[in-house]
């Protein structure tokens, strides 16, 4: 088995943008890609055969939390998080550093690791890399992340000063080195991502980038972005940090984010994305659609036979045959019916629009895929900007 | 168009069990069935098409809060329930009686309908025979229920006389008539069905049966229970009634009940059923399986890589292959899943719990039909009791 394989097919002339292949234990994953997000060993509120129906090829499972519910004896005892929720395409687990940050004052970061309680039952636990590393051997992830310290953009209104940005990123660049020695140690078969820290300090990413780059990892992700930093800074770091990661190595931005930040992400040479955004945004009722964003709940709707998006061949907008609105097709659910349920409180809601919206994005990635294969993704981000900017 | 065609397949010697074809304006449906609860415009917690996959054959639609939500400018503006819930078979809706009786202190019955406020907006509305017939017109059902009044068991303890529930008999059979004469002048085209009352009480019972057999509808309901009496007053109402009914209508036992209450009940003459109970109790965890109930948050689940039911072949204990656990498929989702789903509160635990429960039903009534073809339905009976008392 190889445990990673990236193959490009296409570079954009005009961006940093690419398309890709990347090979994994449990299958290929064409790039650029959403990755849905499955926390708790289950992409909220959609089933399997559904994600597979709408071409998800890879989701995400989080660490912290199966390692909290159900606990490692029963993954161990599924051989891992595959077959416990029966997806046997490729999976990415990230380290539960960022849950463990989440925690706040119930977590006590140290050079060995990270102390905390269980917010389950209340247990004292340790995690440190070693043991991030032995969960997620134990997960059988297709991606394994490196554990690191999010460097916060700001703790209780301090902004993360440049010194602390450094000494964070240091310490996530020792970690790295420990989680490399004790996924060798482990021999786990499949594939451990580095992640760039730094904060929103560039020559700071730079450092950590050159410094993870000697480290020789199959992969590379950039995290602490997406941490209630604004916006502009963001945008600042995705334009910064991906493409000067190596060529020949997918590069994963974590947590980010609106339909336009991946198609701007992509630009800036990122091939792999992951967001809680359409699937928590679909049981809030917001709905993204080629032709601009759209809430459920607001009364306009109410007696409104369209389906959410008119150019949409999900099981929501075009039902069982698939045919849009757009081409004629009457098989979808109305934006009438869906406020209704929403309005009722009904699970048929946030069920159909969790697939409208994640179809919408893997759809999203589909269509920048063919863009770049056909050499034309200055004009789709044009038509892009435009369709969104419509009005629905 | 035949609003309704009875046809009788077989009948059991041993039983009043029979076996038949009912069709309907939208399709024809095998009898005996179990019809899914769709209250509000959806059976709550599952798509259109997985209860297409699971081979339901007809749904119930709820006039009473389909009148208050969507209200009936929406309904009108799709034709009725089919187009906006999207489910093309055919749907039974009832009459809002038993909702309006469920309102209890909040509303005021009188010989011409029953006054009550809006439970959503506070709006004074008057629910008569007519109103009904006008509603279900509009919801275009492809079976329409009577206007009744729903005899309770008892009132704050007060166990209902004879008298009252006389009184109460009689006045459902008074509306029945307005029910027909308004459901003719509407030109609905679709099938009425006149609902049997008198409480616990047989000879109450003969004289609504008698009454409502004069009035000629093309299919009865007994109504009346499963309003909280105990289980075996129930029982002596459903030996009692079902199999005095015409012999080529259909019969229609309403809110019945556990897989042990449908195997009686089709013994003892009924042909179609509904109840809340495999979609309501699925969202609490608990399981109808051949081998007895299961309660997904037992923790005795907690790593039992065993499906809910090792016979079933729905989506949650089959997956996709559709092959069983007895069989040799491995696809479907463990129990230690499916608890820990339950244990994290995630939406994908009553989606599949739901499917599974209803699947369980829909194919108990398939496994009915089949034995009372086969004319084997004593023997069926005795290996369900054995089968459902070998514990899970």
């Amino acid at each position: 088995m190889t445990a990673l394989q990236f193959d490009l097919l296409a570079t954009d002339p005009d961006s940093h943008a690419r398309r890709g292949t990347l090979t994994l234990n449990h299958g290929v994953v064409q790039t650029p890609i959403f990755m849905p997000v499955g926390t708790y060993g289950t992409v909220k509120g959609v089933m399997p055969r559904s994600l597979h129906d709408m071409g998800a090829q890879i989701i995400l499972g989080n660490t912290f939390h199966l390692w909290m519910r159900p606990g490692l004896d029963v993954m161990q005892s599924f051989g891992g998080l595959h077959a416990f929720e029966q997806w046997n395409r490729p999976i990415l687990t990230d380290s539960g550093g960022f849950q463990v940050w989440s925690l706040g004052a119930m977590r006590k970061i140290s050079e060995e690791g990270v102390r905390f309680a269980s917010p389950v039952n209340g247990d004292k636990l340790f995690l440190t890399p070693e043991v991030s590393m032995q969960i997620q051997t134990v997960l059988n992830s297709d991606i394994v992340m490196q554990f690191d310290e999010c460097t916060p953009y700001d703790t209780n209104g301090h902004i993360t000063t440049e010194a602390e940005a450094r000494n964070s990123m240091e310490l996530s660049l020792r970690w790295a080195e420990r989680c490399q020695a004790e996924f060798a140690r482990l021999q786990n078969p499949n594939a451990l991502f580095g992640i760039v820290q730094g904060g929103m300090f560039e020559h700071l990413r730079e450092e950590s980038l050159a410094q993870l780059v000697a480290l020789d990892f199959p992969g590379y992700a950039i995290g602490g972005v997406s941490v209630g930093e604004p916006k502009d800074e963001m945008l600042r770091i995705m334009a910064h940090t991906p493409h000067r990661l190596p060529t020949h190595k997918p590069r994963y931005l974590m947590g980010v984010g609106t339909p336009e930040d991946l198609v701007q992400g992509v630009a800036d040479g990122v091939d792999m994305f992951d967001c809680v955004m359409p699937t928590r945004n679909a049981r809030n009722g917001t709905i993204f659609t080629r032709y601009g964003d759209l809430k459920v709940r607001n009364a306009r709707h109410k007696s409104d036979h369209q389906p959410l998006d008119a150019s949409c061949t999900c099981y929501a907008c075009a039902g069982t045959s698939g045919v849009s609105w757009e081409q004629g097709g009457r098989d979808g659910f109305s934006r009438a019916y869906l406020h209704h349920l929403d309005r009722c409180g009904e699970m048929l809601g946030p069920m159909l629009t969790t697939v409208h919206n994640l179809h919408y994005y893997l759809n999203l990635m589909r269509e920048i895929r063919e863009a770049l294969e056909a050499g034309s993704y200055s004009a789709f981000r044009e038509r892009f900007r435009t369709e969104r900017a419509r009005g629905i």
